[in-house]
């Protein structure tokens, strides 16, 4: 199975993520205005600013690397207002992900996961990987690029992407 | 391995975006202006429209379906212009991937897999998977969505998400 390296990819994409900040923070300079804009920024009124989308990123990619490899979830706190506070939690998030190892993945498709918004169920590995976090990860990864293009940050769809394993032939 | 599972849920994930369709047509409707307009929209000036999400989504899904389980890649014309013509791309590119069997997908993992826009380099079965396809799929996907919500078109996240295997506890 691929629990560990679908983890790993989500993991790379937060730091996808956080390549952006950079790009974010050099169109703020360039046209002098705040960045912390951006990161209360939303693409319609009834959704979620810049910050939350990342905040849930996090919190999709921390809590499948946690319940597929049985280990305890680490708390973080819902607290970020500023663009370093944003990078901050991405890198506490790649730190605890980071920090587990593909053994530890062994039982991901025995395992049942139970969401806090849906109490009563559960979702089984394989569901759980499929249904829920990636869709996730990349809904609230995509939903921020579009943020940072839609305001016109000098990114693209290989910043999206990131680092490709391409073999030469 | 879960080949055939992760390209069922993009699948899943093109069902998903054609019941968006249904939800833009009512907002067209009850705001009385053309769907049109939502089909040939985009979230900034260098980024692509909704028609072009949707064949993007669409490619990606269909050659993974193929490339992986060693199939001959159908060609789709990108020709569309309106939302019906939007909703049979999805519709045949679903055919396509439904038509492939679970057995057909054994072999993916040993897979090599170019691209037209990489000449001279391919991808691990794995690395498709994982670096190209699920997070073209979601890109384009989660883009055509956001071009929705922007415009005021009533979905929202469990719209994005479509069905979940939940199991009762």
């Amino acid at each position: 199975m691929m629990y560990y390296q679908a983890i790993s990819q989500c993991t790379q994409m937060l730091r996808n993520l956080e390549s952006w900040l950079d790009k974010a923070e050099e169109h703020a300079g360039a046209k002098t205005f705040d960045v912390g804009v951006l990161m209360t920024d939303r693409l319609a009124p009834d959704m979620k600013p810049f910050i939350y989308q990342v905040q849930s990123a996090c919190d999709y990619v921390k809590a499948a690397a946690a319940w597929l490899s049985g280990q305890t979830l680490p708390k973080h706190e819902d607290t970020e207002q500023t663009i370093d506070d944003v990078r901050a939690r991405i890198r506490k998030t790649i730190v605890f992900t980071e920090s587990l190892t593909e053994a530890q993945y062994a039982d991901a498709a025995e395992r049942q996961v139970g969401l806090s918004w849906a109490p009563g169920k559960v979702l089984g590995g394989k569901d759980y990987l499929l249904q829920m976090t990636i869709p996730n990860v990349y809904f609230h990864i995509a939903t921020a690029y579009a943020i940072l293009r839609h305001n016109g940050v000098d990114i693209g769809k290989m910043d999206f992407l990131g680092p490709i394993h391409w073999i030469d032939v």
